[in-house]
């Protein structure tokens, strides 16, 4: 698999509007896009640092995975997604010959026009982690 | 504050040894330093994607702060580091005259011959932030 970089870190929010000044007003930096992804059950927002995007992720459904995660006590950072130079599907039969663990068996529609998928975090130094590329390359 | 990327991630690992592996065979990453920080009792590993490093940190000590994260039942991501431009200093003063909880108010030694300094996660959506720039630039 060719990762070329940290595609975006998600991030758990409870609320994008009280933490958005906070990345805007003091870090400088700047949220570009706002989007709902009804099939998470989140609210996105996006700004760039570099050529890594923060994504912040906030629950419009307790039963998001994003609101689970922050039940549990999880906070902070709650992905790291890599770009995949050589497509998501390869890197996936990679990983599984590999014996890594896999949550999504095919890569799936993710928030920015983007195919995702994700690897199991007991196979992954416990960071719960995103492959994804665009979906017209 | 001017922040030009994310310098690295600090991930936290209970042994570097079992999960270089994963990073080096399946990400493909290559770790290109290890070094020991005394001060921080933790080992260090660096890898590189992009233009972030991933800073894997081992406990040498049940004292370090690593080991203590991990005890709390903490895992993956520790920290996100940025590439402060503008001085560390200057960033800090920013910060402190925003109302950003500081955990070190001023600058001091970090692994890679870097300043560096950390902001309070209750202040940045729950996400240790350290703020870092070459010793000597």
């Amino acid at each position: 698999m060719k990762i070329s970089r940290i595609d975006h870190l998600g991030i758990a929010v409870e609320s994008i509007d009280e933490v958005l000044p906070y990345f805007e007003n003091v870090l400088g930096l700047k949220c570009y896009a706002v989007e709902e992804v009804a099939d998470q059950k989140v609210k996105t927002a996006f700004l760039k640092v570099g050529e890594v995007k923060l994504e912040l992720l906030e629950p419009t459904s307790p039963e998001s995975a994003i609101a689970k995660f922050m039940e549990k006590g999880g906070k902070g950072v709650h992905h790291v997604a890599f770009a995949i130079e050589d497509g998501v599907e390869n890197a996936l039969a990679e990983c599984d010959a590999k014996g890594i663990r896999l949550i999504d068996k095919a890569p799936r529609a993710g928030a920015e026009q983007m195919n995702i998928a994700f690897l199991h975090p007991k196979s992954t130094a416990s960071i719960l982690t995103e492959l994804c590329e665009p979906m017209n390359k």
